[in-house]
C-alpha cells in the first residue's frame, strides 16, 4: 500500500446480519472487505475477534481509529450506545467507547428513539446523517426501506420524528413461512399487479389478512402466476403502509435511501400519488455519515 | 370389546399437521387414537400405513368403513377430493374414494371453494355440517378460528358465502420468527390490553405494520410487559379481521367454534361491539359431520 492510499481510519456498518469494513482515507474508500459475522449471531466476546479478522492487516502498521454504526450498539451488541432522543440532530458528537484490547480504539454511534409513539433506529441515523451531508439543508421526508422501513421527517438539519414498519419483515415471514410459499416465487414480478395491489391496499387497508389468504385461493383456484402474487403481496403490504405513513408522504419532498429492488417498489407505489421521490445511494450515505461520525470525534479529540 | 360397543366405521379427522382416528358406533366413539402423521409431512404411499398404524387393531376382525376429512383430500394429500362450489350443502352425498390395499374403503369429504373473491376450505365443511347437524334450522354466521379463521354465512342449510383470514398464522409467524419474538411470551394475557388493541385496530386497521414495530419499541424503550405485548398482538390481529369481516357479524346471530384461548378471545372481541357469540365444541362438531357424511354414505350403497 503506497504512502498516498495508506487509511487513516476505519468505517464499520456492523447489523444484525452481516458485518462491512472500509479502510479510509479521509472520505474515501481505499479498501473494503465484508463478512456474515453479524451482531445476531456474535456473543459479547466474539465481537472484537470478528473485526480483527476483517481489518487485521489493516492494522498491521499500527492502530487506526475504528467509527462502528448498527446494531453493534444495541443491548446485545458489543457495548450498549445509548438511545437519544429526537428531536434532534442525526448524530451526537460524542460516540461510546468499545472494550477492546492491544488499544483498539473503536467508537460507536448511539441510535435515536422517540418516546410517543414509541419507536427506535440504530444504523439509520448514520444514513441519515451522511445523507444530509451530501444534500446540506435539505428538508422533507426521507424514506428507508428494509426489513424495518423507516419514514423520517427532517427539519434544519434534524430529526423531528419518525415511524417504522414492518412490512419488509412481513413480506420475507409470509412468502417464505406461510402457506403462501407454495404460491410466491423466488422471483419475478408483475407491474400491473403491484400497481393494483397498492391502490386496493390504500383504499381497503383492513382487508389485509383477508386479501392474503386470497392470494393462495387464487393460486389454487384460478392458477394465477407465481409473479402475480409476489407482487400483490408486495403490493398490499406497501400499499398499507402508504395507507398509515401519509402523513409523512402527502405533500411532502421524498427521498429514498436504497437504489434496488425495494426502493424502486417504493418510488413506482408513491408516483399515482403524485410523489416524485429521488432514490439515493445507501453506502454512500453510509460512509458520508460514518464520515461524518469520524470527523467530529477528531474535533473533540 | 364386547359385542355392544364393536366400533361399525371410522372417523378421520387428517389436518396438515395432526391425524385424528375415532372408532365408531353410529354417532357414539368406542375409542380414539391420534398422531403427528398430519398430511404435511406424508408421501403418497404413506398415507394408509400412517392410518394403519392407529386403526389397525380395529381392524382385526375385518374391515371397517373409513371416513375422513381435511387437508388428506388434498392435492398434495392422499386422494384429491375435488372442491365444491358455494352456495351449496356443506357435504355432498357422495365421497372421493382413497387408493387402498386389501379392501379398505376410505371415503373422503371434499372441501368447499368460492371463485370470488377467491376462497378455499377443507376441513371445515365437516365441521359445519357436524355444526348444522347439532343445531337444525340454524341461520347465521360461524366463525370458525384457527390458523386460517374462517367467517361463514349460513341459510336454510347452506353455505352461502366464506371469508378467510390469516390472522392466526399471522399472529404465529410474527411472534415466533419476528423481531418481535424478544418481546412476546409463550404465555401470559393482559386483557385491558387485548381490549385496548382491538379497539384501536378496527379503528384503524391500516396503523396494523406500525403498530407492530411499536410494540417491540415499547418493551424496549418503555419496558411493556410481554403478557401486555402478546395480548396486544393478538388484539390487533383480531381488531383488523373484524374491521374487515363487519359484514359477517354486524347484526348477524353469531357462532364461533372452539371452546379455547382463541375461541375466547373472538368472543370476547366481539362482546363490546354488542355481539353475544355462543361457543361450540369443536371436536362434537367434527364428529357430528362425519358422522353425517358416513350415513350419506350408506345411504347411497
Amino acid at each position: 500500500m503506497s504512502k498516498d492510499s495508506a487509511p487513516d481510519w476505519i468505517a464499520v456498518d456492523w447489523g444484525t446480519t452481516n458485518l462491512r469494513v472500509f479502510a479510509m482515507q479521509g472520505a474515501t474508500v481505499c479498501k473494503r472487505a465484508q463478512s456474515e459475522d453479524g451482531m445476531g449471531r456474535l456473543a459479547a466476546a466474539e465481537f472484537e475477534p470478528a473485526l480483527r479478522s476483517l481489518v487485521g492487516d489493516w492494522l498491521k502498521d499500527g492502530n487506526l481509529p475504528v467509527i462502528a454504526c448498527g446494531m453493534v450498539g444495541s443491548r446485545q451488541g458489543w457495548v450498549e450506545a445509548p438511545y437519544r432522543s429526537v428531536p434532534c440532530t442525526p448524530l451526537a458528537e460524542a460516540l461510546t467507547a468499545a472494550p477492546t484490547t492491544n488499544g483498539l480504539d473503536v467508537r460507536v454511534v448511539s441510535g435515536l428513539s422517540q418516546s410517543s409513539p414509541a419507536d427506535v433506529m440504530r444504523g439509520e441515523e448514520t444514513q441519515i446523517a451522511g445523507f444530509l451531508q451530501l444534500n446540506p439543508g435539505w428538508d422533507g421526508v426521507l424514506c428507508l426501506p428494509g426489513t424495518h422501513t423507516k419514514w423520517v421527517l427532517l427539519s434544519a438539519g434534524e430529526v423531528i420524528s419518525f415511524q417504522t414498519f414492518m412490512s419488509g419483515e412481513l413480506f420475507a415471514l409470509i412468502s417464505e413461512k406461510s402457506v403462501l410459499r407454495h404460491s410466491v416465487a423466488e422471483d419475478g414480478w408483475d407491474s400491473a399487479a403491484f400497481e393494483t395491489a397498492i391502490n386496493d391496499a390504500m383504499s381497503h387497508p383492513e382487508r389485509l389478512a383477508a386479501r392474503l389468504f386470497g392470494l393462495r385461493a387464487n393460486n389454487l383456484l384460478h392458477q394465477t402466476t407465481a409473479p402475480i402474487t409476489r407482487a400483490t403481496l408486495s403490493g398490499l403490504l406497501i400499499g398499507s403502509e402508504l395507507a398509515a405513513a401519509r402523513a409523512y408522504w402527502l405533500g411532502q419532498k421524498i427521498a429514498i435511501l436504497g437504489t434496488g429492488k425495494q426502493a424502486r417498489a417504493y418510488q413506482s407505489a408513491l408516483r399515482p400519488q403524485g410523489v416524485e421521490a429521488m432514490l439515493v445511494d445507501t453506502e454512500r450515505a453510509t460512509l458520508a455519515g460514518l464520515t461524518a461520525a469520524y470527523r467530529n470525534t477528531k474535533a473533540l479529540t
